[in-house]
């Protein structure tokens, strides 16, 4: 009777869940009665007092336990995942088999070559006339690339050190109180200077080491690349966790000569979309410095916006490279789980996450991918499978015969600006390469975003546990609310978000059946206005980060590769990214794509208002 | 400020975690100083009303839940998982790659042929003299074995219908007041009498399908098997659950040609390890009818041995299947994770649990491995890696040059009997076969207990969730405070138990280099008294149960192969037995070193009190 006692208290409190039908069950064409679920965030925008005393709310013992409750329970957390029913075993990690790739012409890299003849080989696959538009004009606007970098450098048009004595001083400039970019959290001139020199050298010699040598290429402060600490922006992570060594890709790059400019900023412990970090400041948007940059990987975003780095690093978990590199108009690359290995990088979560680039252009995205992607190291057991087959990686020539999966609902659900651009490109896409688009449905989009934040949630708070105590406090705000909210889940909820993410695997292998790769917008939004009361506390704006991370999760949650590029603006002049999500290993077909669209739209590129080119002119004479 | 007052409050409640130290500074020598931790488990034995009112006070809100957080505080579930720090990533399914295996003179089996090909291919397998001892005298008691049916029926000495007649009659007669054994939980005459007369047909054509075809084998009831229901030992699952086919494993049995005789007794959702159910009756001891089987394939470990069937297949998601076996005297072999499909078992884990075969004699566990043993249906997604080999077995002739890694204390942490008998058994396996011991050390073996409790429960609550309100008042007393303390852990709980399955794989790894098997006892006690007072509540009975799966926990939470086999008796003459863990996909040399061991102490070997000899003589005439 106790028991029909405690079931009647529950009856009360607690939601009925939904009964997911079986897989096969689901119609996943275009006239399918699947219900678009539109993000149902009931949270109200907070800074300031607010989110001082919300945090001191949720923190609070038993009071905050239930407010979380009501909270989740609000946000169809309960309905959709935790009181849910499935009918398939968890998936945990996103590890794919490599035997289901139908990459057509691709080339495969062998990955026990050095870095440096990998990018070689991926000289071979870049296209010919890269900086063209489909007309065969020049675009009004476009950054310099890596190769423009080498072809100045070999000519002696310019040196590695002018580069980046240049480079210093738009840091300094930018930094002022004019612009206040928070580019960094940590850089060091002099260490700029070393490797510029060196570089310069190596020129002078006549021994490059490769396209990359001189070429300045950022790193997100959630990666490890000596001499900087790693402080995952925060003010004490890298006491506790001191940096030693380069992060392996960090190592890759390195050994191709690469100038590693400093560690760029990032929303804190990448647990939010903006790219406000009340300790370091806000990256801000290149195109207009009162908006967001997007995050986490913000500071990535904005100094290859600006001109100053052809190429960053960033990690993407929950869209953290894509969101900010559509919202500062540049490419964003998030490559298949586990393509790029991850150690050195900050362990936040430990099956959504991956390295992902930040790249001017789609060429250099490519260089840069097929420098540092490759097999996983044997310590990295999240699976004791370790017989991941190595990347292939090239362009195809040709470009027709390509099918592209549109699901009408969830593509529409964003601002009308974003739309509007988007829909164009895709009907120009049409029109210019007679891709075909298939209309599909998607099922279940908003439960698959909440199981996958009680997943990285989940991990993210273990991953922590340890500097709780001791360290929380110095958190910003948001970031503490977040965690409150991170470390709230059973391990129940847990199991049962991992179900969704088998049954959204299967979903997405049956729409792969049919198509090459799935096309949305990156993200819901375009960057909206840094709030001055946001600053110092950070901001809680739940309603604006389900816009944005609208279309990122299944990159994350199914770790599938994913690659964003720029299409237009909006009214205010703000980019706008278009996004291909592929198959797994399927990153030659995206980057394949991603050039067929930049081509495609390069004559509509424009110059954001902080724009530094470190290749402007040509020195008279080389002072070296 | 109000973080420090809650981290005041959290520092009087909590206890402080172990800062685990990095795997490669962790010593695995015999003189390692890591220190050897026993079970400490602090809850005393509980049955009839005082299981009841705890039973309450567990599942009343606000102070059910502070109850588990000491409960769970004193048996240091805090101390060594939910508060420790750990350096590994979580290792959340045990999939084991197929290349580290190094077994010699091994036979691979196709997986694509059909189960009566691989039993005919397995009979090469078969040692020569299999019931003869060391020196060549016959023993003094052994089961009929499989191959003793088919050659019986091949001979008309006796028909498959005549040994279901009289294997229906003594189950008949067993069940009665003076045995009252629980073998089964249902099982049909007709289905028997109907299954035998069409062996007994295929016999007198001359055609037989398999050395299985007439052999009666049970199948735990936590196992779809036509026409029964599938209960799990509860009385309520089969009708949330219907049963519509044949498990794969038993639909592989079924192509043998085998009588499935019915669906055996278990402990209750598996979750205990007496066997005492309160709904069908406790599954006896048949060498002492006051004593438990064991759990939870209890009814598949005493029908083998009372001899009425020479195979009956079990789970074992913490050793389900070796601890009965080892308490009743019979072989008991789980395979490695994913060896044979897991599709139409009850889905109570997705990580830890795996079809396992109790046998009579060793050579039947191969043939019937051999017939249900494969690849996994593309439907089970637990990684979404699928290319794992098939299975190769064997056995080789040569028995020399054996490495038995052996960890001291933990061997000898078990009742005297157990440890004089086991010890015995070492030293003239050293002897006989100059088989050589490695003295080794295995760290943390209580943290891996724990962490893998953590781990089924998490899963066992998830995977019943939806029966919770329903059904789980008509659970018995014992289970439904399990499921208590089950539905108890939180995400990170769940999160820190991988890091540790991520951990104990790398030590286990590190051993598997030196050594080609880890050897232990199977269980710590031997079979203990039933107590009347637990045959309507069940017992908690946390200490013998902690005994009961000492040695168990590598096998299911690592994904390791392993097997017991019978070697002795204690003073009351109940069974004893040894145990082997392998390297992952090593079952061949399993069931090799586990017939060394038969044959060494076959002549051991004595009838249990309850025995039933079904092919006891010939007839005189065949009726049919």
């Amino acid at each position: 009777m106790q028991w029909q006692m405690k079931q009647g208290l529950m009856d009360f409190l607690k939601r009925k869940g939904v009964v997911y039908r079986p897989v096969k069950d689901v119609d996943l064409g275009s006239y399918s009665t699947e219900f678009y679920l539109q993000a149902n965030v009931k949270a109200p925008r907070m800074t300031g007092l607010l989110v001082k005393i919300f945090t001191y709310l949720l923190e609070f013992p038993i009071l905050g336990t239930l407010l979380l409750f009501i909270l989740k329970g609000n946000n169809l957390i309960h309905r959709l995942i935790t009181n849910a029913e499935f009918q398939e075993p968890p998936l945990f990690v996103p590890l794919h088999d490599f035997e289901d790739i139908k990459e057509r012409k691709v080339k495969c890299l062998d990955s026990s070559l050095q870095p440096p003849e990998k990018v070689h080989l991926a000289l071979d696959c870049l296209p010919v006339s890269s900086q063209e538009t489909l007309d065969g004009t020049n675009s009004s606007f476009c950054r310099w690339t890596i190769m423009d970098y080498a072809k100045a450098y070999r000519l002696g048009d310019i040196t590695p050190s002018l580069v980046a004595e240049r480079f210093i001083a738009a840091i300094d400039e930018s930094t002022k109180a004019s612009f206040q970019m928070g580019f960094f959290i940590h850089y060091s001139v002099d260490d700029i200077l070393r490797q510029a020199a060196e570089s310069t050298h190596r020129y002078r010699r006549g021994e490059p080491i490769s396209v990359l040598d001189g070429v300045p290429v950022a790193i997100k402060d959630e990666i490890d690349c000596l001499p900087y600490p790693t402080t995952g922006g925060t003010t004490w992570l890298h006491k506790e966790r001191p940096c030693n060594d380069d992060a392996c890709c960090v190592k890759r790059l390195r050994l191709c000569g690469a100038i590693l400019v400093g560690k760029t900023n990032m929303h804190e412990l990448g647990s939010g979309t903006s790219g406000i970090n009340p300790h370091y400041g806000p990256a801000r948007n290149p195109y207009d410095t009162n908006k967001i940059a997007g995050g986490s990987s913000s500071g990535s975003a904005s100094l290859v916006s600006a001109g100053l780095c052809p190429v960053a690093l960033g990690v993407d978990g929950g869209g953290s490279v894509r969101m900010p590199a559509a919202l500062c108009g540049v490419v964003g690359l998030k490559p298949t789980f586990a393509r790029i290995p991850h150690d050195g990088v900050l362990p936040l979560n430990w099956t959504v996450g991956m390295v992902g680039i930040l790249a001017g252009t789609v060429e250099d995205a490519l260089i840069v991918y097929a420098a540092i992607s490759g097999e996983i190291p044997s310590e990295q057991i999240f699976s004791v499978l370790t017989n991941i087959n190595l990347p292939r990686l090239s362009l195809t020539k040709s470009i027709s015969d390509i099918k592209l999966a549109k699901y009408g609902k969830w593509f529409d659900d964003c601002s009308n600006d974003v739309r509007i651009c988007c829909s164009k490109t895709l009907y120009q896409l049409q029109d210019h390469y007679n891709w075909k688009i298939i209309d599909v449905t998607i099922p279940e989009i908003e439960a698959m975003r909440l199981a996958h934040y009680m997943t990285i949630g989940s991990e993210s708070s273990t991953a922590l546990d340890s500097f709780k105590e001791k360290n929380f406090a110095e958190l910003g705000w948001d970031v503490r609310v977040a965690q409150s909210i991170y470390g709230s889940f059973s391990g129940m909820e847990y199991l049962k978000a991992q179900k969704m993410r088998n049954r959204q695997l299967q979903f997405h292998k049956k729409i792969f059946a049919e198509a090459d790769v799935i096309v949305s917008p990156t993200t819901g939004v375009t960057a909206y206005p840094i709030q001055d009361d946001a600053l110092q506390t950070g901001e809680l704006d739940y309603v604006n980060g389900a816009a944005l991370v609208r279309y990122s999760i299944a990159g994350n949650f199914l770790g599938l590769p994913a690659v964003t590029v720029p299409v237009g603006f909006d009214r205010l002049g703000l980019p706008i990214g278009l996004q291909f999500i592929g198959r797994p290993w399927s990153e030659a077909t995206l980057i394949h794509l991603a050039f067929a669209v930049q081509v495609m739209c390069i004559s509509e590129y424009r110059k954001p208002k902080v724009y530094y080119d470190l290749l402007r002119k040509k020195i008279d004479s080389d002072a070296m």
